[in-house]
């Protein structure tokens, strides 16, 4: 029975749960018609209002459900366990052999050592209990400071530093600030996610274009096999955009994995913090879920900045970012990084060889002084995409660089396969790469 | 001595650090000039570049600084034990008591369990060395799905939802789907940070104008006291929207802390979820610390996300992520819920009846049936931020959320002091207040 005289619950709550209850009941079956609102407030003397409130509950709720010109109807949810629809299971084949993953090496990261960290971390109630400082955390800021500056001559102060979750994060605060700068240029137009964010900020994009407003470069990975920018490159570099004005953005992703030659320096020290602003991440170096960015602001963006810094939250995890900062202290970060660059510089030759040994002295294999990946070019009549799908229903997973007429250019990272698979995957990748050309030869 | 001979080493280098090492010697004195490039090329007999690059190198290093029209001087880095800039150490008044902290009551957050949940989320190895999904991990999605279907009637699928590190992370990615929609109406001008972002995306801003492609609304926190928008008045902006091609962005922060009604329903439930963006936060609810954000996105937004998903990485942190959905599934969200609505409700009771007890009955107090805070009007010929100074001297922190002429209303927050700070804090306050009044009426 419906209680209007119950006054603890609004009217329209009563109602709705006054047919709620005969709908669960079966009292009120399945296609059959709801009274109008005009019958139904006349019937229950309430405003029709009320009633409009509690039919428009019900059906938000799939008790009830509006036929245009024609009134509400129940529903069969008194049949149905939930109302939620079934989730579709996306059917996804079976990865063997994984060459295209930005993933880590399992065998790189030592997990007991972070856990320590962020159990530490955990343990700072007072400061998980408050929000964090919109521009990252000031002793992580500290410790970054000396860190980039020991590494890559980076000087800065910890107030030019801010900490973001990931590159794109920091973009999204950096964007603003280039203000009247309406153009920026990228390498390549392989960094979606960076030239997404620019997109999204009105901002004109040009590829290899020097005479932009803002200039992107990744110097220690200008191509996916790891070619970084000569020292003469980066001074000439520098040269034009004071000439033109122009900013350079320094993304030093990778710097830490040139195995080939001595590190060259960075950008922003070279041009002696003026004109770039330098940006860094953690995602490569220690964990890929572990969304922790950094930049570092010249003089004017800085003062700029600190005008609008309350209009931003910070983005990164406090929790990562207290645990962070005592992992760099404590000489970890330091240490990870030689262990990276010797897993990685070992496992690319490793790959490297395996290629030429399985494709043949012939094979054209690009690989840089850099990086984790190498580029294999093949001669094949298929699309990238339509081998890389044959390949994956295969059980492997392969980047494609480039195609041509008759030719793809492939892209195999070491990073996440461990070295036991590199044999049998490019094996693997060898007999599917003869088939397709076997099945084209006889056509 | 200069080894040109060694091959090992690019040739700027070892000129670099053949310099290097005569200024920290001592050999070259602070002040004395480095020979021209052209003298130290022809002395060296290397090319200008190489000496140019050493010297560039040298100066980003403050090795050397460059004098215009002169050449570069030896600096006095010799004599330096560090060459950071010193850290200028902010001077701020010790705070005794606080009611202006947007941080969580100390008492409401059960660590030992998150900490259980974090630790068993850190023990996941293999997902943690891959990327997340750039739209929020799958597993809490659906967690998320279910959560909010039973809380608060939002019906939607796992696909409809986004994760975002806060609200901020989730307009980036929201405002570019809006494409076509150029002006935004707040409420009033006090979510700044929400704000921000459709001005960074080009927006028009409007306060309290229903007639805007944009509304955003906070439906349980209609001023900062704690009013809420009642269901007739969700049913009109329904309504209203729906005829105008408006969308609506519902920001349901602290609908949790509705006390002393009924929870009326979400928008996005009374609008059959079309033209609703649903939004929901955690750091109310756990902690401020934790950067978790979710919005639910209605069917022809989150198809046009789906086509432009690859362009956005997930800003949150993966480990936090998987512990949460633990967290979640197994109840701990539910009855953290509980546990801060009554320690809430009352807290902000107690602080107001101390209020009440301290500036008499005659007092202007504003409390809503929702919500942390109170507000309370002072008559006061003292500026809004002179007022709040006064009292930060004084160790006690408080917001003002509006100033007229000789009158003041202050905005008090029980959320992060204790129960027991109420007395002396409000004490404080009155006094603070007593002596501001007889210097003006001594005037």
């Amino acid at each position: 029975m419906l209680d209007l005289a119950n006054k603890n619950t609004h009217l329209y709550m009563r109602v709705y749960h006054y047919y709620k209850n005969l709908i669960l009941n079966g009292k009120l079956k399945p296609g059959s018609k709801m009274p109008s609102l005009r019958r139904c407030a006349a019937e229950l003397q309430i405003s029709r209002t009320s009633v409009e409130a509690a039919y428009l509950l019900l059906a938000a709720d799939g008790y009830i459900i509006s036929r245009a010109q024609s009134g509400y109807y129940i529903t069969d949810i008194a049949q149905k366990q939930a109302i939620l629809p079934p989730k579709a299971k996306k059917e996804t084949p079976v990865i063997r052999y994984d060459f295209a993953s930005s993933g880590v090496d399992k065998d790189s990261f030592h997990f007991d050592i972070w856990r320590r960290y962020i159990k530490s971390a955990l343990r700072q109630d007072e400061r998980l209990l408050s929000y964090g400082e919109p521009q990252g955390e000031q002793e992580l800021r500290e410790v970054l400071c000396t860190y980039i500056h020991e590494r890559r001559n980076v000087l800065c102060s910890p107030d030019d530093i801010v900490i973001g979750a990931g590159i794109q994060s920091l973009l999204h605060i950096l964007c603003p600030l280039l203000s009247s700068r309406k153009t920026v240029s990228f390498p390549n137009p392989s960094f979606l996610q960076g030239i997404s964010i620019f997109e999204d900020h009105g901002f004109t994009i040009h590829y290899r274009d020097k005479n932009s407003d803002v200039i992107y470069v990744s110097p220690a990975h200008m191509t996916k096999w790891g070619e970084i920018m000569p020292t003469s490159r980066r001074i000439e570099l520098i040269h034009y955009a004071a000439q033109h004005g122009s900013i350079i953005l320094e993304d030093d992703y990778e710097n830490e994995f040139v195995y080939m030659q001595q590190p060259t320096p960075s950008l922003q020290s070279l041009a002696g913090g003026q004109g770039v602003v330098y940006l860094g991440s953690f995602s490569r170096l220690l964990l890929p879920s572990i969304r922790l960015s950094f930049m570092v602001l010249p003089p004017d963006l800085a003062t700029r900045y600190h005008q609008e810094a309350s209009r931003y939250n910070q983005t990164a995890s406090k929790m990562e970012q207290i645990a962070l900062c005592q992992f760099i202290r404590d000489g970890h970060l330091a240490s990870q990084t030689r262990r990276l660059r010797r897993l990685y510089s070992n496992k690319l030759k490793e790959l490297y060889q395996t290629v030429r040994a399985v494709f043949g002295e012939n094979a054209k294999i690009r690989i840089g002084s850099a990086g984790i990946s190498l580029a294999l070019t093949l001669p094949c009549s298929l699309s990238g995409s339509s081998f890389q799908n044959l390949a994956l229903q295969n059980g492997l997973r392969i980047g494609v660089l480039s195609e041509k007429k008759e030719e793809l250019e492939l892209i195999l990272s070491c990073s996440s396969s461990p070295t036991s698979d590199f044999l049998p995957g490019c094996q693997l990748l060898h007999q599917i790469w003869q088939s397709v050309s076997q099945n084209q030869n006889s056509l």
